[in-house]
């Protein structure tokens, strides 16, 4: 690496200077400033020290490059334009309705492997695709570039412990200190042995550099995968860096310059600028490619009618059971995976197992590194801890990331562990992302069917397991679609619609057995599709009943199955009556709590006689 | 400290040991080894240091101790016993549905202040505890007591991070290592020199002891206070120590002891025990109550009809307004504050204002801790960054604590800025906590009287706010009750009911402007209550619109106002047609993005004549 040319790298990097100035004036919004500070740094990763092809963003074997501090957009797409790969005239497109060059990257645009901007996440997302560049034999490095205000999310630090009990020295952090953050300066400031303090006491190598420094950023560099550690670059810079009115000041945050600012500033840079175009950008090495092909069909399951199973078990003999068939397969845990099965998994197959210990932001996190190279991760943990990871699975969202989430042990039916362990709005949450799908099997067999369907379909999946053993009702060669749903009781003479999924499907069923003796008939519906619902088969259901249904839920009345089925059939009359834990729950039996939330057979019985 | 009597204090522990493998037996389930554990420190803690008065657990000036590892709980409440608050037999009846000794402890006892056993929370409440001491001039100290397995948590080294830089001498973490998580051993080990430097490095005094030698125990917490940081007791333990056949064995966690297997611990154990009932306790210092008296009212509003104001500012004119009423009221920010317009209230009040910087997990934990303390903590942040503190806001329900939060930069109305920045799930979130309010409001007047209702109302409360300025349209005498909602446009001959808050509803005003002129009535409500919905103000509208009701919300189409109105008045037989964003948005003007949704004037007119 001795014959960069950093005088090169220098003009490039007031290049990209430049353009992301013109980029955020024309748009009239955004982030000049945080793109200025890491101007050098980008410039040396893309034009003096990754390996990739430009004309191919996406090639198996290319170094991986995250904006986690992705306010700093204008950079990334200043740098790729600089690469030839999109015309330096579109950049004039930032931030329109019409433009891919959102305001935060998104994968819309292939050279954005997730999205970014919600501060704390892309490290996590870099340790997942570190992880697999190792699991398939791949040499690619993975650059994470992150802000120094984001150093306080917690995820930072969840990320940077396992990147280093891993000892992923593929792995390279490059934390842009530029000391201010959006409304005040950063609790660290310039004190760049703090954080090097820090990293090194989560396991990691650390180099202390100025950051506009070039020479400095290509001698770091060019040491970069020694030894056994993941690397954290401390890069000293300047908000607004190269800007002499605006550099180091406060309140420049989130603000583009006028033209007349844009003017000056450029007049300032522009002498020392050069283009990147034609400069040359180290290419890959040729490796073997992945085997990341889905097979063609899952084996086959063989419970028998009336067989014992937790969902939750069933999910884990899924697991294990598509995973011997599909490499693609890889599971996450959260030191749970004695209680969700998981374990399963880890004993056949350690080597796609990634124990990321209690830490559900950075699980969540690592599962989306997998899934945008190729793999189909399944994380799981207790279904509540997932509302720990919440933000990670929004943006997994919006990054249409193949990530799949079990979470198990929902509803009071847990019993004496009581509130803070119950999954209670995981259906609510789930719901509210972006592209997912929501599903929720009462049996063994549809948790089996249903975690093929997952494997087999884009995007963030979720699957809602229960910890109570419940019969298996359903044949071997039962099909559930994503968006179906089950009529398990039904005669002519019907007055309701009963609703249910999980545990209180089989309360439904004992109902309905009940009722029938006394004279009484009830439709019963496994909603095992809560997202997208199987509102054509309970809608044609509900118009055989007098358009009233009644949905029996172990989780919170707000945002759940019932909220769903009202929210997708209220409009063709359909008058839904709900049953879900009404307030705040506590320890007890199982039993206890059902019957206290009427959520057992009895209070189902009641419920259809009041109505 | 010299005289304690460290021989009583070894008794002790064992007698908590006995308690807490009996109380677990009796259940079935728990988790005693992970007592046993920390069963020395508990017993220091309780009958050798902390400072409290056993007859009175809320008492202003106790120390303050929070069980973070709630797992625990039996050790909790057995150290209860042993004071004398609670009688020893009412152990027998733990995690039983008629008993408030539940799996995990919640707030329903009098000495937890703050529901835990969702693990990594109890130090971010601890920060916020010891913060508000200093507030309050008290002497007070928190001792948190936390599981190694937690210490993978990132929100830990969030609420480590704050206590560093604000110097909490008052706050002391001591960390039970014992060396085994649920499923597997630790990432740590024993390895009590990695806990060290990263808790040093986050700028903390350590201090490694033999967690089951009780004169280290002694001497350690003897130094309690010493210096300018906070100190964390490092304690090498073994999980089940004190009983032979199960101590530092993997297999046990979770796990309670046959009735065969707990007498022969108890066995063990007994020879050695001694009730702590009669033990001395010693007393806190009296110094003068803090004042946390509400203000008989607010001072009043003085807006302008038609003065255009975003509710994202009148949230920051309301926090000053209520703030210098009421000195209950403290400010939290993760580095929005000149975005949300909380800076306002730092600039006057900045004793009462803590700046968490980017770590919104810990700043929900610590606004637990001041609400906990008797504070009124307004917490906020762009309402879609409070999905990475939502497991923290759900544990707050649990808590049942009177915590505030304020999430601004909802829906697609912020434009340019991209998906990641957009509130766009809230609601559905909020509305999934235990005991929550969620209110919504569409004006600068309606948001100054939502807060005064907010300082007021118990519990955990969700103002959302929006970006764009708005056209003031009540008087500033308008009252908004909670669970209320607001009639603005009605005729006699209606053909339906718009349903819509925020943006949407001054769309839906200037569409039902539009439509007038056509000779087109609709009904147009302010629902700025969601959550409780003013159902009965919507139904009656309803009613008289031939039950069709449409809906109109800058958020997901799941889970939100639609679904909320759906899920409250389809049993009425009402049908609710919705109008949300429907898929994944992208960046743009927010005009645009409003009309792609039909969320604005034209958009809402194309539905109604649909409709």
């Amino acid at each position: 690496m001795n014959d960069i040319d950093t005088e090169s790298l220098k003009g490039i990097a007031n290049q990209l200077r430049i353009l992301s100035i013109q980029a955020t004036t024309a748009a009239g919004s955004g982030h000049p400033t945080s793109c200025c500070s890491a101007a050098d740094l980008v410039a040396a990763l893309f034009f003096g020290h990754m390996r990739f092809d430009p004309k191919n963003p996406h090639y198996y074997n290319n170094d991986r490059f995250i904006l986690s501090k992705g306010h700093a957009a204008p950079l990334l797409y200043a740098a790729w334009a600089e690469t030839g790969f999109i015309p330096e005239e579109k950049l004039a497109t930032l931030r329109r309705f019409d433009s891919d060059l959102e305001g935060h990257p998104t994968p819309r645009l292939p050279f954005a492997d997730v999205a970014t901007g919600s501060l704390g996440q892309g490290l996590s997302v870099g340790v997942g695709m570190a992880l697999c560049a190792r699991l398939d034999q791949l040499d690619y490095r993975t650059y994470v570039l992150l802000g120094d205000g984001e150093c306080s999310e917690g995820s930072v630090w969840e990320a940077a412990s396992l990147a280093g009990l891993n000892q992923l020295n593929n792995l390279i952090a490059v934390v842009d200190i530029n000391r201010l953050g959006q409304s005040d300066p950063t609790p660290l400031g310039h004190n760049l042995d703090a954080y090097k303090r820090r990293f090194e006491s989560f396991g990691w190598r650390t180099e202390e550099i100025d950051g506009h420094d070039m020479d400095e950023i290509v001698e770091v560099l060019a040491a970069v995968g020694l030894g056994n550690q993941p690397l954290v670059v401390l890069a000293k810079t300047f908000k607004g860096a190269g800007i002499s009115f605006i550099q180091d000041k406060e309140g420049w945050h989130g603000r583009a310059l006028s033209k007349e600012e844009a003017e000056r500033a450029i007049a300032e840079l522009r002498p020392s600028a050069r283009s990147g175009i034609g400069h040359p950008i180290a290419a890959p090495n040729q490796l073997p490619a992945p085997k990341n092909d889905p097979p063609a069909q899952y084996p086959a399951i063989t419970y028998k009618l009336g067989d014992m199973v937790a969902t939750r078990e069933a999910f884990g003999n899924a697991l294990l059971r598509i995973g011997g068939a599909d490499n693609r397969v890889v599971a996450l845990d959260g030191d749970t995976k004695n209680s969700t099965y998981s374990e399963k998994f880890l004993k056949k197959y350690p080597e796609r197992f990634t124990e990321c210990y209690i830490a559900e932001q950075n699980m969540v996190g690592v599962a989306t590194g997998f899934a945008v190279r190729g793999k189909v991760p399944f994380a799981s943990t207790f279904a509540t801890f997932f509302t720990r990871a919440f933000d990670q699975i929004r943006v997994a969202g919006i990054s249409r990331a193949n990530v799949k989430l079990a979470g198990s042990h929902v509803g009071v039916s847990i019993g004496e562990d009581g509130p803070s362990q119950m999954g209670l709005e995981d259906i609510a949450l789930m719901r509210a992302v972006a592209g997912s799908t929501v599903l929720y099997p009462s049996d063994a067999v549809s948790a089996e069917k249903l975690m093929d369907l997952m494997a087999s379909h884009q995007g963030v999946c979720f699957l809602r397991t229960s910890r109570p053993k419940t019969p298996v009702i359903y044949s071997n060669e039962e099909a559930f679609p994503i968006g179906g749903a089950k009529v398990l009781r039904q005669t002519a003479n019907d007055n309701i619609t009963v609703v249910a999924a999980g545990v209180t499907l089989h309360e439904a069923l004992k109902a309905a057995d009940a009722l029938k003796n006394e004279g009484i008939g009830i439709t019963v519906i496994d909603a095992y599709s809560v997202k997208p619902l199987g509102k054509d088969v309970i809608l044609a259901a509900a118009q055989k009943t007098n358009n009233v249904v009644l949905t029996v839920e172990d989780h919170y009345l707000e945002g759940g199955l019932g909220d769903a089925v009202a929210g997708e059939l209220s409009a063709a009359g359909v008058r839904v009556h709900k049953v879900g834990v009404s307030d705040l729950p506590r320890s007890g039996k199982p039993e206890e709590l059902l019957a206290h939330y009427g959520l057992d057979a009895q209070g189902i019985i009641r419920k259809v006689k009041a109505l």
